[in-house]
């Protein structure tokens, strides 16, 4: 007896598209047993049919996208093109021919994830998006499913590879970021222009997606405050390095009763926090539940195999949905519609460090400063006393940001204050 | 008009049972959102009804497991009783019933859980586990879907928290194996009588169960070699330290060409390796895949609600199927009969500590005996130099376990050698 077939079309074939053709590929076999059906790519979407493409069996190839979404056999329509168009007029026409629809388009979920699940369900079919963030991690159906029993008060994560991979270089082996990003770019973790992953944009619109799942209502990207590792310097790792904490690029988000808070920023993380020891390019999510109490997931963020295996495991619950007539089974969690609180109402601990003159007094004008912001001070060092100037590291206690704000505008003012030279949130 | 009702009935209603109850009180509203529906809690099988309950509605109490079954209206049978009898019998009633079932019982599953998965899947139910293997954490349902795409060659765990507590604390402060114990036993970490933790016969049963689905055929825990963590000395987390390392109780399961490796026993970890930072009771499985790469998945391995979490997830995941009409959408996912090695011809490497004669020439003996037995020495340090006695700790290659122990049995008979004082596995 023939096996029964499942045929996908693969819209790109760049490295993610590359990754999941092979390994399609590589489990026609296993799935006939998981999935009790045959996956088949019937059909890939390309720019061009001459490039030369290694191991693709070149008759699948075409350019013409209405042959995909008018073939009554296609059934699951892979999305890894990236970029808002045209990948969203596609799955926008994939779901109107109720085909199911798995991406990896982060882009695109962050911006219009709400309006394309909702097309999902009024067409019954799946739109699965896993690989949208944290590349190989499972995170997305962890959320929606695993801990569907929680209250989910905070999601924080490394979820950018590149910046990752440049601040452990600068940590443990003390290069200036100018030369770990020249690493990155050479091993190919960054890309010519590096400003996404560096200023963080990237990992905003991750923890847009990770925040809209974990807390039931949609968080926009324009929502989230980001701020990138461009300003850290070999100073603060050094100091970091002595508070025995070490420097990451986070993205935060929390629910609390006066709304959301999520942003991206780097921060001084205390060597006990799970997250402190991912290394590398690797990301991480960190969870905090009600029942489940903290849980962390942990993996490769981004790569060819890597991105590919959330795309398979996404395309093969999307099969078994099919074999059961279930697809649908689990749409948008967004029932709530929570506000995001505007950033500068957010606490956060500081770390910062400031040339001042070195006179007598000069601490005690900046205690004054401080407290008629309303930031308490935690710990204070002195350091690199010289004839005229020193450094002083402060850190405060949790204070709201337009009130560290004012206070180091105030600071800046001032005579004995030659230089702000670094302000860094702490965890 | 009313929301839609699916009913269930608690088997047990001790610290998991209590807390799975709490946890689906707490939710009721947002589960009408997620799932479309309310969950209700219609009976409470326990062994007295006098027993003093704080905050449960005692009109659900229950002695008569026949009132369960034989009631159509309840849908999902949740078995938080734990051990084999009468636990086994009641989930087969239920699923002879027509009724699905969510367990959190590591004992059952890990012993009869291939025959219970048939019986469900003949019934077209649901029979959902995720508790069983490392509480809170999500792990059975990221390997049987978000992993699907991957051939799995390694799952390792720290899934034991009760000996990781005791490893940490003797490890960070010092503390003997016998201290840490006795602070796990008042703490309420370790049971009365701690045999199953520290035998590592608990980890045993989770590996069994983790390794089945990672390789996609089934384990029994009676081919798991187990090994404890009582012979581990202070000497030997001394060492530990000085080469960078941990000591951590690991399940490690290997699927190989010849076979599956699969055991339970104490290893030197180096630091660099994800899980050497799981700390205190935290449980942590690492996953090796071909697509996904390395991955882990870290939280809290046991307690009230961390393991109601789990519970909770699995009863969610079956009231949408139930919305769906697709019970029995994942069901075992062993279709592959693998030999499992026998745990002699696995290979490994060893951290050994003995105390020889101070004489020359030991070294060259001991050597030519491992040599005679194909073990390779990596390192040797020799330490302790007395008037007439040394400590030799060798660090080997990886060597098969018949040959290492062939090796230690040679040299225990030897006039130089008094004492082969440890043998742990490095990693």
């Amino acid at each position: 007896m023939e096996n029964k077939k499942i045929k996908v079309a693969l819209l790109g074939l760049g490295t993610v598209g590359g990754g999941v053709y092979k390994l399609i590929q590589r489990r026609s076999e296993s799935m006939i047993h998981t999935v009790g059906a045959e996956l088949e790519v019937e059909k890939i979407l390309v720019h061009s049919l001459h490039k030369k493409r290694e191991g693709v069996d070149t008759d699948l190839l075409t350019t013409d996208w209405k042959s995909i979404v008018n073939d009554p056999e296609i059934q699951i329509v892979i999305e890894v093109m990236g970029g808002i168009e045209p990948a969203k007029s596609m799955i926008e026409e994939a779901l109107g021919a109720g085909k199911h629809v798995v991406t990896a388009n982060k882009d695109l979920m962050a911006e219009h994830g709400g309006e394309l699940l909702d097309l999902a369900a009024a067409h019954g079919c799946d739109l699965l998006f896993e690989a949208s963030v944290a590349g190989a991690i499972p995170i997305i159906r962890p959320l929606k499913q695993c801990l569907a029993g929680n209250e989910i008060s905070e999601v924080m994560g490394i979820v950018n590879g590149t910046t990752n991979y440049i601040l452990t270089k600068m940590f443990e082996e003390n290069m200036s970021f100018e030369a770990a990003l020249a690493k990155a770019t050479e091993l190919g973790y960054a890309e010519a222009d590096p400003t996404a992953d560096v200023e963080g944009l990237d990992a905003g619109r991750k923890v847009a997606i990770l925040s809209s799942i974990a807390f039931h209502s949609r968080v926009q990207f324009k929502d989230v405050y980001t701020e990138g590792i461009t300003k850290i310097t070999a100073e603060d790792i050094a100091y970091a390095k002595e508070f025995d904490c070490v420097i990451k690029l986070l993205a935060v988000a929390h629910n609390t009763d006066k709304g959301i808070e999520v942003g991206v920023y780097p921060v001084l993380l205390g060597k006990e926090h799970p997250l402190s020891s991912v290394r590398d390019s690797f990301n991480a999510v960190f969870v905090h539940g009600d029942a489940v109490d903290d849980a962390m997931f942990y993996g490769r963020g981004a790569g060819e195999m890597p991105t590919a295996s959330a795309v398979v495991g996404d395309v093969i619950d999307v099969a078994r949905n099919l074999q059961f007539g279930c697809n649908g089974r689990i749409s948008c969690t967004c029932y709530q519609d929570l506000p995001v609180k505007p950033f500068d109402e957010v606490k956060n601990k500081f770390f910062l460090r400031m040339q001042v003159k070195n006179e007598p007094g000069v601490l005690a004008k900046v205690a004054s400063v401080f407290g008629g912001h309303k930031v308490s001070i935690r710990r204070v060092v002195q350091k690199h006393v010289q004839e005229e100037a020193a450094e002083l590291v402060i850190s405060t206690e949790k204070v709201k940001e337009y009130h560290i704000k004012d206070a180091l505008r105030e600071l800046q003012k001032m005579d004995s204050i030659s230089e702000i030279s670094s302000m860094i949130r702490e965890y």
